[in-house]
């Protein structure tokens, strides 16, 4: 069995402030699936884009607007989410603290398993 | 995209009083793994035993006890936990409000997914 604190894995930080950290995954000897944690800063948001698999998050701290093609949705700290495969998506922090979300991908979905 | 709150879903009362609530998976569109949270009672745990699959959880409220064949390790709100596969484990609360986590597990390991 292993325990992190997300707080502890080392961020990947992209150029509008997001940070991701690959919490449990292959490479602590989760076979099927990767758990991720995602910080967006206020006013920034997570890419729109698509892929063939699924997103399954649970909002942490913050709230924000989920947004598809359907239009615009707010979430907030304990929502779960999913994002099925094949649907445009992005998550915009709209309040003034961290919006932070676990996002969960099948393997293959993740660039640093 | 769906949003929901665990709270909105009925859930499964096992014997010891344990709740468990399938949140995300493919009923509602998720192919790959199934998003649940569990509730212990303070003083009761979840069962021991093992299965082939992993869990990925994070301890969303409460305190309690990860117990395995190696021994225990106490985890709290904000831990993220890997079962990996073919692992004896069991958590238990052992504070005094409820100790309530997600766990994720593939498709094939949840009976109502």
């Amino acid at each position: 069995m292993l325990i992190r604190r997300p707080e502890d894995v080392p961020p990947i930080t992209y150029k509008n402030g997001v940070q991701k950290r690959v919490v449990l995954g292959p490479q602590q000897g989760a076979p099927t699936f990767v758990l991720r944690t995602i910080d967006v800063p206020p006013g920034e948001a997570s890419p729109w884009h698509k892929h063939d698999w699924e997103h399954e998050m649970f909002v942490l701290a913050g709230e924000g607007m989920a947004i598809t093609e359907d239009g615009e949705r707010p979430t907030k700290c304990g929502d779960a989410v999913l994002v099925p495969p094949n649907e445009m998506h992005s998550f915009k922090n709209t309040g003034t603290d961290t919006f932070r979300f676990i996002c969960l991908v099948p393997t293959r979905g993740e660039d640093n398993p």
